[in-house]
């Protein structure tokens, strides 16, 4: 027949041994965030097209599934472009359903309003190894708090967490939208060229700060802007990375009250942080999405050389959408990354159950069989994990089967146990 | 903006506290059906286009939220027909894609193979009240298992969950495709005739037994036929819905392994069960999908109409998709009903965390601010719930919010206590 026994193109079929370790994951990330007093949300994995498509999303609008209309709405004849077949699509990110979803609900919601959800997404981007195109996403959002205890609790929150899973030795790498501002109108740069100066700045991991300097000058900036913006880069790595330095040598470019808010963080973050980690001010920290209004951050681990998550403050996102402003700030974790590397690592997960299997001869029923049952039936409310099974005429094979499936012991029931003895 | 606040018609957003329900409510069914051996799976929420459409679907296949062709493969000029645009679409149910994912995987996958999924799935219904076009499905699928093991293990494990979600004097109604079919093949009804004398048949609910008469008659069915039928439920229903009476009466009609096999089930489940509930022979049970092939099941609760979760063998549906048939049982629980059901019972959630809520005079920062987050941590790392918070304005409209949402302790911090004092 007509069945295709592969999965769609770029989305993947998820196996027991690493759906254990996701639902372990999850339920880490659940617990652990909402002792921090994050709820649960949920939102559908189909938004109308209107609000997948309001340039919140950046680059990603361009990479909707989109779902056609149905019945009497479906007008093929007449129909003249795509967006004439379509009132639907799949979400690409957890943020403009979350905004969404709060300006639906703000009157049934506390207060600062703290948000968890974990998801799927999807992008119809380029297959390659490693990435797909329905993946996980687990944000945190606190929605109505004006002050940096929002960046604390949302840091604390996610190293916490990471901790719990295992990881130690990342580092939170964070800086602001308005001193990477600051920096640029310091060394002479215009207001409209920021975006693409910093778009430049971002490469700075991979083509190093000459390479920054170089792309500058070819992107036909002044040559003497470029030495000065890197030339601040350097004095400020020879000052330690130090905020407070930074501060003072910026002047009346940037406002006191930022750098004193974002030493704040960083110091806050680091007098009581409940897992092994750094936090360190980086200030050619960029991320994409120009929504982000202040602080961003970035989780890095050492064995993974990409982002493992991040965020930001968007304090100007919900009143694009419902005319009034509410402060805003989030953190992501890319849950699939974390997955990726738990695996690599040969991450066991604690607190498992015993595993036996009992199998049963093909004859056994009636009285002996509910015997059998109900063995299994009293061994399952003392906590073990019971699989009852018809043994296979090959036993062994079976037996190495479950072996793998990480049963340690077995039992076997016969129709007339003492002719087998 | 272009915003619109609702979600898509016929999908919900899911606040707080029906998400901490649902968050438990899958946490014992992960745990529970763990016991018993089920492994959780997952496939994407995109199936191909094909898969959908394979005539496996019945009535669903009309109601598939379709997903557009993207890039040169969208050809909208030369598209004469739906079909020419989409290549994939929302699954419909969980049965497709677990058979789907078997034929992928079954070298990979123990025999027999207990599928546990637990997702959404998509169907564009005429939306009414709570039924909604993105719900959760629930289901349990045992694989490779052709005796009675793969039914009893099913309810004992579906039931098992149940009771431990708090519900109790359920039933399980059971029937046999095949004892179906002897009944009317002793009543006098071609084979021809079954499927349409059995929708008539499961209609005995709302129209009682002289109505299916009726239609029955009224549909051109011999009178005596109709008769006939009939009067063989009342006589087995004056027989005590006894399996081994039918089956003594049947004769001929009905191979006598069948009847054996049912009475073993309900009596091994009767024998074995962890939960209050009952389990009964129903001979008017019929369930919807063409593919079952042998006993098939239902829940029934009390306080609750319909049917709140079914299932049933399914021996060849496999062989319809790789052409080797590979015996099949499933359970699956109505998964929306049943939090319904809970959420009207005002279910109390055990366990639950200790609630405190930090709240924070606004002028507090520094190593005031330190302090309080290290209280809060230590609070956290001791199994308490703390919200750390700004106070707001009008802190008793704050307080009442949050004691809505479950904050039992409020601890107040100022930025000079003794002042407050």
């Amino acid at each position: 027949m007509a069945l295709n026994k592969k999965p769609v193109t770029g989305m993947k079929d998820i196996l027991p041994a690493e759906m254990q370790l996701r639902d372990y994951c999850i339920n880490v990330i659940k617990e652990t965030y909402g002792k921090f007093g994050f709820t649960s949300i949920e939102t559908p994995c189909v938004e109308s097209i209107g609000n997948l498509n309001s340039k919140q999303g950046g680059e990603n609008e361009k990479l909707i599934f989109k779902i056609l209309k149905r019945g009497e709405k479906l007008n093929l004849a007449e129909a003249k472009e795509e967006m004439d077949l379509v009132d639907g699509g799949l979400r690409y990110d957890l943020t403009v359903p979350l905004v969404r979803f709060y300006a639906n609900h703000a009157n049934e919601l506390p207060s600062p309003f703290k948000a968890l959800q974990i998801g799927n997404v999807w992008r119809a981007d380029r297959p390659q190894r490693g990435r797909y195109r329905q993946f996980m996403q687990c944000d945190i959002d606190i929605l109505g708090e004006p002050s940096n205890l929002a960046e604390i609790e949302l840091i604390l929150a996610t190293t916490t967490t990471l901790g719990k899973l295992g990881f130690q030795d990342f580092v939170i790498r964070i800086n602001e939208r308005r001193i990477l501002k600051a920096m640029a109108a310091y060394s002479g740069f215009a207001e409209e060229d920021y975006d693409t100066v910093f778009i430049i700045l971002d490469k700075m991991d991979k083509i190093g700060a000459d390479g920054v300097k170089a792309e500058l000058v070819e992107s036909g900036f002044a040559a003497e802007a470029a030495d000065k913006y890197m030339s601040l880069f350097d004095e400020l790595t020879a000052n330690g990375n130090s905020v407070a330095w930074l501060a003072e040598k910026l002047g009346d470019f940037l406002e006191p009250e930022v750098s004193q808010n974002l030493s704040e963080i960083i110091d806050s973050v680091r007098a009581t942080k409940a897992s092994e980690f750094e936090i360190t001010f980086d200030p050619t920290l960029v991320r994409g999405m120009s929504y982000y209004t202040g602080t961003i951050f970035e989780i890095a681990i050492p064995q993974f050389g990409g982002s493992c998550g991040g965020g930001g403050r968007y304090d100007k996102m919900v009143g694009k959408f419902t005319g009034k402003d509410v402060p805003a700030c989030g953190f992501s974790i890319g849950f699939e990354r974390i997955i990726l590397l738990m695996m690599e690592n040969g991450f066991q997960i604690p607190g498992q159950p015993k595993k036996i299997a009992y199998l049963i001869e093909k004859g056994v029923s009636g009285d002996r069989l509910c015997e059998v049952i109900a063995q299994a039936q009293e061994a399952r409310k003392n906590g073990d994990q019971i699989l009852v099974a018809r043994m296979n005429k090959n036993k062994k094979f079976q037996k190495e089967q479950l072996t793998k499936e990480g049963y340690t012991d077995f039992v076997e029931f016969y129709k007339n146990p003492i002719e087998k003895q």
